[in-house]
């Protein structure tokens, strides 16, 4: 069994790590932390996991941290940076659902998060936990930095064809749209129902934190031979999970793109390639650890349009953090992540 | 392994059932029918089931339904009281979700469902499928009735005080809300998202078939001593699975009620009666096979209001059937039915 | 033209005040404070009102609010019954939209709003803003407290039947359902999207504070010559607008109840009374200042079930506080108020 | 006053005319016609009616519509092209909100639409009904082909860019999504709410009828000097009303969008450039006949991108045709099109 610890379990990451974990059969929970719910019975909180998950929160300080295998960071960004390389000294691996090992270039991630980053060198050893890429380097990792939820959709969907150098990588388009629960639980005004109820709208389109992560993504694929130019645009969808990116290259290779995507992604137990002129839509994955994408090249032009979608919650942070620990303890990469999506 | 077949799998019952099928450790589908969509790949209408459900629909007059152990009716109401004789006869038990069961008395059925019983020779056989009352014969039914889901989240919300002799049974109110899935996956305009999107409303209060199939439950559980006088209004929710009944009963014997509900269903598996003054979710049941229950005595006055929440598509319909299923062929009454519920 | 100021313009009643009062024909809109965003333009908050809503919010201290004809406090509780004195003695006339003069008796008002009652005097003086029940004294009122959601879909569901005589006075039971505008615009984590969206919940069991509000009302309209006993059962509905409440009241006294609602509301332009056997829905006065009702007598029984259906922000708040002011300055009840509900 | 008939007036279009005309000051409504419902009094069809539109649906072919001045056609695609000429014979000026008219190009409709075009003269006289490019010709005309949902928020905003030659015509794409009245009041399961809820999906990649519309209107921007290459695909997001275009376009002249924006729709009423750096909601246009817009250029690079929000029922259909018809009987535009819109 894998002594597991999760930091930062009152969000809704943490709520769904949590239901990932307790139904995980090699996996026990050691311990959730909470600054602010030390004390409360965990069920006490998320009704959902009574009978389920015993634990009390308890405050991180006399947690039993470093007697995990394994700690699970479901913070804000800034969090784990500082406390990784405590526990990773103690022989304590990590997993971060944050931002803050994501970014190689300091200086980037600096520039977009707004803070100093603490522990650089940290930086450079973890792997970025997206396996369909990096599943050998996660294997052997004691740090994972898992990736955030556009950019685990966006990438699945542009990787085939950037790989495969078939589309002008200087003007890629990702319209990407976010169930409200990518907001996190913290009270807001804008993700209040009456706010985000029965509405659209886009967000952050001079900027925002997913893009310089995808571009670093898209780069490796392109093995960095060539500059990522992304007009990236997301918007927030009155709806509780999901998400799905609507991504735009211009074809510069002709190909089989179908096939591409089928061959590249064969192997792959949670990316669903659908049949040509398929439509995926978000609650197809809704609470499980699945990708599903859609190819198109409308009217025969020069442009692809790729379909995406995930569960932000799950193959966008816990369910991909637990199919990364699948990986770095030998376990069957789909453990405890068998869930069918709930649909309706 | 025990061989399952399903009549009509095209519906939300049938899409849950498989679901939970597909998950189960002692099941083996067999066979999933549709007259509509008979050759179609189960996967291609429910994309959710990719990768999970091999089977195409097949035809119910050449579908292998007599070599199973047991059918599940996902059908209509009158569908299976047509085809279950044929099935019992070849040895294959029964398990219908559908309402040709339910109700002892055929003029009653008959009255309100619109329509004359086809056999009601099996009426008198059928064990109704409420495992919280009828577990022992439930275990040796050929046929099983499983109950609606308003009766189940009702039902399981009177009873302890039903049983116990505490409150007027001549004057109940049950107002009850359900999700939208609740009225199934035919096209019709008033549940389109338009129409009950972002709306609230009361619907049949003049009469609704579920209620003479609470007021024959409660009967038996006051063991047919007396007259059940129960005002029942069903409303529609903007939202897809979840039905809250909120319950009023005049105290005629003081007990202590909350001790009363947690003693009844001690031994419940699937019944979670919170801590006093609690206010159950729906969300806190979605997608698992679970009723939430909290008992009120507000002010301190003479009217007690219980809140019990349940699944419509679980614990309501698939769940519940599943559940069933456990009890007939002797496994673990939890088989396949562990999965925590999705929130957020 | 009636100089009008707004006291606390950035809550939902505030906006929903802000475009009645916006489009009312004999409205000068002078002044909207609020302490938080002072020197903000309106329309820079609420861009639904850009074009039309000119204003900036201004601080408190500072606005012209004496020298106008009337004063619509859309504020917290608390708030109106320290500052109402002061406007009242510049001659200006006050609408209160929050809770702080609607109870008679200060014991009840100071042990549900928690806090000990700054003017008891103006409690005296104010009048209840119902206009179907107190229409003159409004007409002359310098201070009126406008009522509360659910007091209004309640009181204007029961009304008819208390006044008659026809039913038992000590056994109401009023189980309503809220939109979740009705919580307000202040970021909580209860009324999240993600939280109240694809979920329904009761609260507020053991009492919430529009119980003793209702209750005072109804007891009014028996004459005060009964003690009313109200079982009251709030829940919360995932939608933006409206309130459903399903009543209940047990019959004592044989009448034509359809006859009855009728002929009480024949005059009342707001109030609709809808043909025997309807079921109104909330959509049906979307954005608008109607009241729906239908009465039911389910299966001839001796139980009488009452639907009523207002717009919470409208009829609720918004609508009806325009209303009162119509009343109290001489205006056509109607105006600014012919706005047809947004259907779909 | 104007004396109107609408032909066909059970749908959403139908409804959402009905709720303008009837409070519009210059407007007598004479006939609201239906095969289906002839008889039956409008307001219990649409009880958000009731007391505001007194007619009954009446047969199409007994009602009389060749007393009218204009009549609307609010009918499905194909209906309008049989009966315009008969109409426009007796003197009576046509609207059709369909599409029958909107395509010059015959041959191109045809395929689109799959049907033979009934007048292909009147194609040629129809004058395309978006005020914004063709007010002049709008009135003088007999016969105004309603622009499109889809067509009316994506041509607004590609509108500045197009005339002005500032973008690459041959590489434009427009993500749009739409909420799912625009899929209109017809039973079919996926506008279900349990299917459309809480999800998102795109539809029609391969090909949406509002694609050659768009071409053409943009094609006509550029006075059809160049070749229009658009990637066009529509979403369908868990929403009632609304609609939000993001348009992407690359920059091929330097030029101060934002100015040029506010320039092209300075003496629009109905066209509201947001200030820079906005992200225009579909709320804060819900129920009004107004077009947001915000231009942005993220992080200085070559594309731009444009959001352009309306309401679907309202400036993509009766709000837009009630303009047109203000236009071709010298109303002041925006008479009965002065609602605010509802927020929240």
């Amino acid at each position: 069994m894998i002594k597991v610890g999760v930091v930062g379990g009152t969000g809704y990451t943490g709520v769904e790590l949590l239901r990932l974990l307790a139904q995980h059969p090699q996996v026990e929970l050691k311990a959730i932390t909470s600054r602010g719910e030390a004390g409360m019975p965990v069920a006490d909180l998320f009704p959902s996991l009574r009978g389920r998950v015993a634990l009390c929160f308890s405050d991180p300080t006399s947690s039993p941290l470093a007697d995990c295998d394994v700690v699970f960071f479901a913070t804000p960004n800034g969090i784990a940076m500082q406390q990784a390389a405590g526990l990773l000294d103690a022989g304590v691996r990590v997993i971060d659902l944050a931002a803050d090992f994501r970014i190689k270039d300091i200086a980037v991630w600096e520039k977009w998060y707004g803070m100093p980053h603490a522990s650089p060198a940290l930086v450079a050893e973890a792997v970025y936990g997206l396996p369909e890429v990096n599943r050998e380097q996660i294997r052997g990792a004691r740090l994972v930095a898992n990736p955030g939820c556009y950019p685990t959709a966006t990438q699945l969907g542009f990787l085939p064809l950037i790989e495969a150098g078939c589309v002008d990588p200087a003007h890629l388009v990702a319209d990407v749209k976010s169930g409200v629960s990518g907001a996190g639980r913290k009270a807001e005004t804008h993700t209040l129902f009456s706010e985000a109820g029965d509405n659209f709208k886009a967000y952050g389109v001079q900027g925002h934190r997913h893009l310089p992560e995808i571009r670093q993504g898209l780069a490796r694929a392109a093995q960095d031979k060539t500059e990522i130019g992304l007009t990236f645009v997301p918007h927030l969808v009155p709806m509780i999970r999901g998400i799905h990116a609507t991504l735009y290259a211009r074809i510069t290779r002709e190909a089989d793109f179908q096939a591409l995507f089928e061959q590249r992604y064969a192997d792959e137990v949670f990316v669903d390639v659908l049949p040509a002129g398929s439509h995926p839509e978000t609650r197809s994955v809704r609470a499980a650890n699945t990708c599903r994408i859609a190819v198109h090249r409308p009217q025969g032009g020069d442009t692809l349009v790729v379909l995406s979608v995930i569960d932000n919650l799950v193959k966008g942070a816990a369910g991909q953090a637990v199919q990364n620990m699948n990986l770095m303890f030998g376990c069957d990469e789909r453990s405890g992540l068998t869930q069918i999506p709930v649909l309706p």
